[in-house]
């Protein structure tokens, strides 16, 4: 069935073909890497936290990446606002809870922020878990311990108490919304061994949110996009400086031919 | 006429042999890009914000590069303070108005700014529109949607307005002073998908002209270069990471005979 | 004699094998290049400097890497806190004095670090001089002018007031103990040119000490091996752009035949 390669493709050539702008808040290890992210499957980002002119940035944007990764108190008012912003115009945003449940105050930020309803969560199965309050496992700062198929239940409750999309990272993405749960076996072990991977695929995610109408389909294209640029990155790959930028040449280069010989997607319906 | 290239070549060779102390006051997604740019060229970055230490910073080195990208209160009062200190001891000192037309409060930020009269404005057409107040267009966030040519009358209007050298960067860049319009036909499309490239541009006129006595010469012999650079990366990379890579590495190795073929610059004395 | 090899090599692979968790407090040019080189070597990176959760992340990690290049006033609490808290625990720290000497602030704010006793101190000879009160040369900005060896005196000085290893970065790294002196002459001069590499080699340092008890030996081992990763990657690098790259990759790959061929360490007993 050829079905995926098409959703993803068509995708791609709509984030390509209208270039959404999107209001990155994200931490300071990432922002040079998810800004080319954005920008290499055709999207603009724009970097700003400044308390100003949040209101106008998140106005002019088509949609909103919230990344807590190196808060602080002025960060994270930022954020709220932000996010409140976007909730209250009714413009995508995406959360990226980066250390869910490494620090008693990253849970409570976490807590405001997801009072907003997030469009999509993006995390490791440990900081989902941590998010859903069903964590049974220690957080180990930011690094994932927990296997992503244990936290598709957290995932559910993330999505029948926000009504987000949550997409869990690991050796398989899976994505949860109210209908189905998506399973995508595409990437590459290295991609663990690169900071800030799982922080562009939220930011690439992001931008497909802001451009497409369908947005269970704007997170699995993005995921599987990501996914198999990360695959064929590696592979061509000497170590983890030569994979992050050859991911980056793959995000903007990438075929619709690649995509078919690589695509690895199941769908199931939600219990 | 081989003229242009001499100039240019006469000028790389004063950098790199006289290394000047550059700091950079600029935003967090370019920092690790504009300071190996600035390295690439034989200059030295220097990257400081702190209040306690503008003034000392300011005074051990050759120039000052302001780049407003990530602002908020802390860092625009970092910013005026170098500028006003850059001014009181005539320091060279060059203005990126990232964003410039986004929100009033950049444009109030840049205002502040130009009080100081940077020595050199460098700026995308929009960005430069914005500036001068002439503004028909709406900033699409950080990128231009303006043609570069359109901002020359806005780029004469800063220079007489500050006595600016004003460099317009587009598909070709052009340079105005008070004497002549320099246009710079070097460069790739490719370049625009990659983050931060037009602060870096800064950053290396920025090292030029603090190193060069005639700032027209700077300016020029910057930009050809950073052009010329790009060009020859666009050429070999598969895609935007590597052009990133690329891009710094030709900055770091170009030969005079590289200059020599590419480079294509025309003068025109101003109306 | 092969020894040198095999206790680089040991801990090289108990780095892999335990992946200890390491705090950093970095400088905001150098954040994603430190947390992949700290990811390379096989270890797992935090990145965090809120006031409210400084005392929880230094509780859950297995050192902490101070480094003071983009220092202000919150984060200089941040760091102070962090090495207090690291003191206190009893757990390893390391101190990359970027820029000491330039201005009275950096002086004070170190004043005020070193009283924490720093398990390691990581710098160029003339932040080493610098720190030590002994500078007879002027700090140019945060580069080095000062030859490396004119600071084992220095660094022999802080070695005996703080307890600490000192690690004088140059031409030779020069590691001075309460034991002994050792020189690694590894690495290229093409490393002066990429920013932050210093910075890396301190977060490598950061993570050795992690999860390595005999603290020399961790400090002679990430030192070999960041040199020779250095050597190999200068090379095979057209610039300093694919420099930075190929570092990455060869402290993510290097192998114990590689380490055999180029490893020069001569240790010395302290006067």
């Amino acid at each position: 069935m050829d079905v995926w390669e098409q959703i993803i493709w068509k995708n791609i050539l709509q984030i390509r073909n209208t270039s959404p702008l999107v209001h990155n808040i994200t931490n300071y290890v990432v922002m040079n890497n998810t800004a080319n992210a954005v920008l290499a499957v055709g999207a603009s980002p724009v970097m700003s936290h400044a308390h100003p002119e949040i209101d106008d940035m998140v106005q002019i944007c088509q949609s909103v990446v919230i990344n807590i990764g190196t808060l602080d108190e002025y960060w994270v008012a930022s954020m709220v606002r932000a996010a409140e912003r976007a909730s209250q115009l009714q413009k995508p945003w995406i959360l990226d809870p980066v250390g869910a449940g490494a620090t008693p105050y990253r849970n409570s930020v976490l807590e405001q922020l997801l009072a907003f309803k997030p469009t999509v969560i993006r995390g490791n199965a440990s900081e989902i878990l941590a998010l859903a309050k069903h964590n049974p496992t220690t957080t180990k700062g930011v690094d994932s311990t927990a296997q992503s198929n244990e936290a598709v239940s957290a995932a559910q409750c993330l999505n029948r108490e926000f009504g987000s999309i949550v997409c869990v990272s690991g050796e398989t993405d899976i994505i949860v919304t109210g209908r189905q749960i998506y399973y995508v076996r595409n990437g590459s072990t290295m991609m663990t061994r690169v900071t800030g991977l799982g922080c562009s695929a939220t930011a690439v995610i992001g931008a497909f949110i802001a451009g497409i109408e369908n947005k269970a389909e704007a997170v699995l294209a993005a995921t599987a996009l990501f996914g198999i640029s990360g695959e064929i990155a590696a592979r061509q790959a000497a170590g983890t400086g030569s994979l992050q930028v050859l991911l980056l040449d793959k995000l903007y280069n990438i075929t619709l031919e690649e995509i078919k010989q690589l695509i690895r997607v199941e769908a199931v319906n939600a219990a």
